[in-house]
């Protein structure tokens, strides 16, 4: 061994002791993913009693660390969460929209996801709940870094089809919960009805439970990725709940929440973890409905949520659709009682996370995500992102740039119209959180500071050509243009 | 001095010690009541950082009392300032609407007002800003049981009258504001205009500041009345404050209302009488607006605010008008942290006051107002109101009842077209904040249970007539039908 030989071992030594040293610090991650959530319901966000029940717990996770109140997401289930899994708008890995027909959709295996970025790092990653990402072989958690995975592949309306006239004639095979290990197929434990669907979530609850005992016993840091159903209509509530608000199945609907999101939280006490556990709380997107849930019919098809102040609901490009709660708890590292309302997306939890465990950011692709762990901590007042493009599906709603929006298009609700308008209009959040009154005389300036972050982003989308919806695995990237 | 009278004497003496008593340990009250001050702007109802501002000493008084969160009001400023200080229906006091043109308006010297009430148990009374009950001789708050008033007779936009082309020429006197103390004519301090108005809160919390040192100096409870005119457009900061958020005039008032709240609250800490003193913090109606105050093309013109949740501005019947924030501290009865989702109305101050205070309630007139002060400290969870009337000027609206709406009514904005329903709509409030849709079917029975309450007040202005609008002092009411 000549002596340089050994000087590179003892600085690989050095660099190995530094990196064992780091793990024992890496913080676990607990990430509670709402589904169809509004920004308006937690107590923390001023919803809570009017909403049909108080949240205590969520309550006292935010006030014990930080709430954003600027967090973004993409508007519909799919979207948002390619965008979180991936850190990348999900236009770029062919996931604009929700899959509404048949065949394969998802996520492609080249795709690096939050989750086999965390499993490359050394922790143990399970994921409980809704996936949305692709129902075919190779396109399930356990094939996307997840040790684990207990749930169903794609939205939780599929529970009622069996229930409904004409379902059993279609030819369709009946929606499945499945439960997987990394490497083996997915089991099919049973149908995905309407008689499981108020159970599911009591069982994901004990499953994440379960998993951070058992990696807690193996000293080993855990991502348990928890996307709930229970907030998706159906809203079914769990019968330990059902009735209990005496305000409706929504006002249930919050209490069961707010009690799982306890036990969760509980068990990290019991564990003796909570101090280096990162919990977040937050949703994939708006509240399916502004309106009553009481004008349906049925159970089955009543739209229930709230955005607060914002306007409108999820698959639209205004704020309702874009800002969802956001709490995080990190006893080690944040100090209790934060706020911040700085623009963060959704997307930045992937470099962020990164950051945080030690993991490594793709170079060979475009992340669209920042690093905010120095806001996150109180390092920064600022996040570092002064904007975003705002998609409604594959198309281009508009853009946010601090506290303004620029609205290119106009839709007429969720399931309505999306028109273009002839000439870009300007919001302000601050003093208009409705976007009501396009103030873009006098503010044609904004216009120049929120346009060239659109036309940088196109370039982008040219340069490197997104992966088109459908595209079978395996899949190679084009070299960029 | 037979043994008879002896007997009476001694139980005279018991009941006027006990009185005594009674006295020592009687809450003083500070009543903070803003100007079109939606729901949604403090930090605790959701609002703060994302209106431009957070709300630390706002949040702080919440948090360290109680929260209402359905805590309703009179949709405009006089009528609801009516209502407050009476404990009944405006349209009973001739007060349903704002006076527009000129001539005589306000309190009859025959209504009984809350300052009366708590002067004659024995409070000094002193009141600090704007009245909006009357102009004329008669007509001021040392009129109506005030021992002293600095503040403006009338309205916050007359601020702007001097300075606009024509008004010098229109023979309408400017508007002053008058400094007054009971049995003296008020005097005329200066002219209320656009140089004065950032400042004049500024001076009504210093002389809140000074009759509370006063009182308590002198060992006697006090009730300080203390409606702000911050918030009221034309919206302009105190030099103090202008610029400081970052986020435009309405941030930067936000950090003023906030900062002066705080300095009231530090000085019942300086005092030493926090204990035992009533903080309120609420207003008088909904927003201005639900836009971006960014539309007009004067400062004196821009219209802010937020209702959060809830639907439209002020001078409507929607609950964006209705609610608005209701924070209620009270260290020796109110438990920390306590919050409420039951009905209240401003006109439940007046007897809740009266029983806190041991105040006569009058018992030759209606008094709509219930009390609620089982429900403020805790004894009960029920308000004992199970709804109101909701008026909208001197239109009925329509009636609120538990978590339901019934709309007799629509209205296209503030100032826009009130018209008839020739069936009645039903909204729940719980699942439709926004009242949206309507759920008379299947729920047709909640018109059996609000309906009869309006009858009920409509058999009530027949048995009393309102004083109509305008009447001259001395007023007698005439017998009831």
């Amino acid at each position: 061994m000549t002596i340089r030989s050994k000087a590179l071992l003892l600085a690989f030594c050095v660099v190995a002791l530094s990196t064992a040293a780091a793990a024992q610090d890496r913080p676990n991650i607990l990430l509670v993913f709402m589904d169809n959530f509004g920004w308006g319901e937690p107590g923390f966000n001023g919803g809570g009693i009017i909403r049909g029940a108080a949240t205590p717990r969520l309550d006292r996770l935010a006030n014990e660390g930080l709430r954003l109140t600027n967090f973004n997401v993409e508007v519909q289930c799919t979207p948002s969460r390619s965008a979180i899994m991936t850190g990348r708008y999900a236009i770029r890995s062919g996931n604009g929209t929700v899959p509404l027909g048949e065949g394969v959709y998802g996520l492609v295996q080249w795709e690096f996801t939050m989750a086999e970025m965390l499993s490359e790092a050394g922790y143990a990653t399970g994921m409980y709940g809704k996936w949305h990402l692709g129902r075919t072989e190779g396109r399930f958690p356990t094939d996307q870094g997840f040790d684990e995975w207990y749930g169903i592949p794609n939205t939780t309306d599929e529970s009622v089809y069996t229930s409904l006239e004409g379902f059993a004639e279609s030819g369709l095979s009946a929606p499945y919960v499945l439960d997987a290990v990394k490497g083996e197929e997915p089991k099919q434990v049973r149908v995905y009805d309407v008689e499981y669907r108020p159970l599911i979530d009591r069982d994901l609850t004990d499953r994440a439970k379960a998993f951070m005992e058992k990696s807690a016993a193996a000293n080993k840091p855990f991502f348990v990725y928890l996307p709930y159903t229970a907030t998706h209509f159906p809203t079914l509530p769990h019968p330990d709940f059902a009735g209990k608000s005496g305000k409706g199945r929504w006002g249930d609907m919050l209490m069961q929440i707010d009690s799982y999101v306890g036990e969760l939280v509980d068990t990290l006490d019991e564990l003796g973890i909570a101090n280096n556990t990162i919990v977040i709380f937050t949703a994939d997107n708006g509240p399916e409905s502004l309106g009553s849930g009481e004008t349906s019919l049925t159970v089955e098809t009543a739209l229930h949520g709230s955005a607060g102040p914002w306007r409108s609901s999820l698959f639209t490009g205004y704020e309702g659709a874009l800002r969802v709660p956001f709490a995080m708890r990190w006893p080690a590292q944040i100090e209790a009682g934060r706020e911040s309302d700085e623009i963060v997306h959704e997307m930045d939890l992937f470099p962020t996370f990164a950051k945080i465990a030690g993991g490594k950011v793709p170079q060979d692709r475009v992340i669209d995500g920042v690093d905010v762990s120095d806001l996150l901590v109180g390092k920064s007042e600022k996040s570092g992102r002064d904007g975003f493009v705002v998609y409604m599906g594959n198309d281009i709603f508009g853009v946010k740039w601090r506290d303004w929006k620029i609205h290119l298009k106009e839709q007429s609700g969720w399931n309505g119209v999306l028109r273009e308008y002839t000439m870009p209009r300007v919001y302000n959040l601050i003093n208009d959180p409705f976007e009501r009154d396009n103030v873009l005389f006098p503010h044609t300036w904004v216009l120049r500071k929120g346009l060239p972050q659109l036309e940088e982003h196109v370039v982008s989308l040219k340069k490197h050509p997104p992966i088109p919806t459908g595209t079978p695995d395996p899949y190679e990237p084009p070299p960029a243009r």
